[in-house]
C-alpha cells in the first residue's frame, strides 16, 4: 500500500485518506477471515504476508473519490476493496501452486511452507469468504459482479493453460487471456468503487475501461519483470513464465518478428529453456539477451505505456481532483515499477 | 438422480416431480456453466461425468415440497439445488487433486485426465459459478448461507488435513470435521429449499438440523464404504483415506476400544498403510479385517442409524405427505447404498 501512494507521489491529504481507507480494508479483511480453529487460523496468517500493494482496494477507494470529490468513502467502499483484495489473495495462492512459486513478497509461498494441499483449500476458503463478506453488502450488482469476474478470471487461466508450451501463441490470445486473468477483476473495483459513489453508468463504464486497460499494462510489466527482474527487487520466484511454457509478450514479438533462422535458433532455446532441462538456466538467460536484442522488450514496454495513455484517456471527463490526479499516477506507476 | 429416487421408493407421483425438478436443475447448471472459449467448454464437459445422485438438489426439493405440499417447485428452488450442487462438485475436482485420486462415478478423475492444474482452476470456476448463479437470486440470505457454508467446508477440509497422519485422533475432532466438510451444505440445501417454499424459522431449522445428521450419517457410510466397498461398485478409488493417513469413524473407534497390545499392532499396520510403503496394501488389508473382526465396523454403522433415526425425528413436527416420506426414505437410503 506505501509503496503505490509513495510511487504515485499523491498528495499528503489523499495519501492519508487512502492510506486510513487501506486500514479499514485491512481490519474487515481479517475479521472475516478470523477463526476459531487453530489450524485455520494458523494458515490464514500466511495470507497477511501475501498482501503486498493492496492495487485493487486503493482504485476502489480512488475510483470513489474521484466520482463524487465532496463525499466521505463509505464503509461499503472498503468491504468492496476487501472482498476484491480476497478474491486477488485466492487467485495467488492458486497460482504460486499452480506455479510452484518458492518466494512471494519476499517470503516463502504457502504451498512451499504448508504443502500443495492446505494451499488448493485456503485459496477455496478465500473465495468464500470473499463471496460471504460481499453478500453482506446487500447490493446484488456488487455480487454479480464479482461472481462474474471472478468466472472470467478461472476462463484465462484455463486458456492460459491451454496454451501452456504453445510456442506459436500469437498476440491476440495472450490479450484475451490477460484481459480475463488480470484486468477483469481489476475493472470490477474500479467499476463498484464508482457505483457506490453514485457514478452514472457512463462513468462507471470510463472508470471500468480505465481499470481494464491499467491492468493489461500490469500483466506487461509484470511478463517484463519475470525476463529482467532480479528476484531480490521483485520478491517472487522469477523466470517461471518460461519455466511453465507460459509465452508472454516479449517473447511472442521476438517469435514473430525475426528471420526463419533467429526463429529456430529461439525455439530451440525455449524448448530447453522449459522445465525439466538441465540445461534450461543458462537456455532462459541466453533467449532473455534475444529478446532484448531484437527490441522485443522495447516493444513490450511501448505496448504498456501506449495501453496506460489509453486508460487515463478514459478518465478525461472526470472532473478535476486529487483523487483523479491519484489515478492518472497510479496509471503512470504500473509501468514505472519494479517490483 | 435416478438411483435415490429408487432407493428411497418413492411414490410414482413424487419420483415424476423430483425428476423434473432435477432436469430443470441439471439445465440451470449446464447453462451457467456455458462457455465460448473451446478450452473451457471441453474441460466443464468432465463435470457432466461427476454428477451422480444430485443428493443436495433432491433435498432442495424434498424439503421445498414438504415445507408446502400444495404448492409447485419455482425457478428459485431449481437455481438453489444448482448452486449446492455445484459447490458439491467444485469441493469433489479439489478433493480428488488432493486425494489423487484417479476414478470418480466409474470414469477417470479430471486431475487423472487433464492433469492437477486444469483440476485446481476447473473447481474454481465452478465455486465462482456458484456465486455468480446465487447471486442471481436477489436473495441475501441464500448468498449468505451458501458463503457460509463453503467456508466452513473449507474450514473442516483444513481441519482434516492438519490431522492427518494424527493417529491419536478421537471421536469429536472426527465428528467437527465432518460436520463442516460434509453436512453444512447440506443443511444449507435443506434449509434453503424450505425457506423458499415459506417454511417458519423453526421448520426451516429443524430441516437444517436433518440435513445435517443425514450428511454426517452420509459421511460415516463413505468411510465404511472406503474400508469394505468394491470399487466396482462404489464406482471411486478405494482405500485412500487409510493411504492418505485420514482415520475414520471405524478405525478410530477401534484404536480407542482395543486392548494396549491390540493397539499397537494396529498402529504398526496403519503406518505400514500410508503412502508410500510398499506393503501398504497387505496391511491395509490385514488392518481392515482387525477393524471388523473388533466389530469397529458394526459401531460405525450403530452410529450411523442412530444419526438416521434422529434426522427422521427433527421433522416429525411436518405434516404428512409424499415429500415428508421422500425425506424419511431418503434418510434411510443414505446408510442403506452401497455406492
Amino acid at each position: 500500500m506505501q509503496q503505490i501512494l509513495h510511487t504515485i507521489g499523491a498528495g499528503d491529504d489523499l495519501s492519508e485518506i487512502i492510506g486510513a481507507f487501506l486500514n479499514r480494508v485491512g481490519g474487515i479483511f481479517d475479521a472475516q477471515l478470523e477463526s476459531d480453529l487453530a489450524p485455520v487460523a494458523v494458515l490464514v496468517k500466511h495470507v497477511e504476508a501475501y498482501r503486498g500493494k493492496m492495487l485493487r482496494p486503493t482504485l476502489v477507494g480512488l475510483c470513489g473519490l474521484a466520482v463524487n470529490p465532496r463525499t466521505e468513502l463509505l464503509r461499503e467502499h472498503a468491504v468492496i476493496g476487501a472482498v476484491c483484495e480476497m478474491v486477488h489473495m485466492a487467485t495467488l495462492v492458486h497460482d504460486d501452486v499452480l506455479d510452484e512459486a518458492e518466494t512471494r513478497r519476499k517470503g516463502l509461498t504457502v504451498n512451499r511452507l504448508r504443502g500443495n494441499e492446505p494451499a488448493v483449500i485456503l485459496g477455496d476458503l478465500l473465495i468464500a469468504a470473499a463471496y460471504h463478506l460481499c453478500s453482506q453488502l446487500q447490493d446484488q450488482r456488487a455480487s454479480l459482479a464479482v461472481g462474474h469476474a471472478s468466472m472470467v478470471m478461472c476462463a484465462g487461466e484455463l486458456l492460459q493453460l491451454h496454451h501452456r508450451d504453445d510456442f506459436a501463441l500469437d498476440e491476440a490470445t495472450y490479450f484475451a487471456i490477460v484481459e480475463r486473468k488480470t484486468a477483469a477483476l481489476i475493472a470490477t473495483a474500479c467499476e463498484l468503487g464508482a457505483i457506490r459513489s453514485g457514478a452514472t453508468e457512463e462513468i462507471a463504464s470510463r472508470l471500468a475501461n480505465y481499470g481494464r486497460k491499467l491492468g493489461v499494462a500490469f500483466q506487461i510489466q509484470d511478463d517484463v519483470l519475470d525476463l529482467t527482474g532480479e528476484e531480490e527487487v521483485v520478491g517472487k520466484t522469477l523466470g517461471k513464465d518460461l519455466e511453465k511454457g507460459k509465452l508472454t509478450l516479449p517473447l511472442i514479438n521476438h517469435l514473430a518478428s525475426v528471420t526463419g533462422k533467429e526463429r529456430g535458433k529461439s525455439l530451440l532455446l525455449l524448448e530447453e529453456a522449459c522445465e525439466g532441462h538441465a540445461t534450461s538456466a543458462d537456455a532462459a538467460a541466453a533467449l532473455r539477451r534475444s529478446v532484448v536484442e531484437t527490441g522485443s522488450l522495447d516493444y513490450a514496454r511501448s505496448v504498456a505505456l501506449r495501453l496506460v495513455s489509453e486508460a487515463k484517456a478514459e478518465i478525461s471527463t472526470i472532473q478535476q481532483s486529487p483523487a483523479k490526479s491519484g489515478l492518472l499516477a497510479a496509471a503512470d506507476a504500473v509501468v514505472n515499477r519494479s517490483l
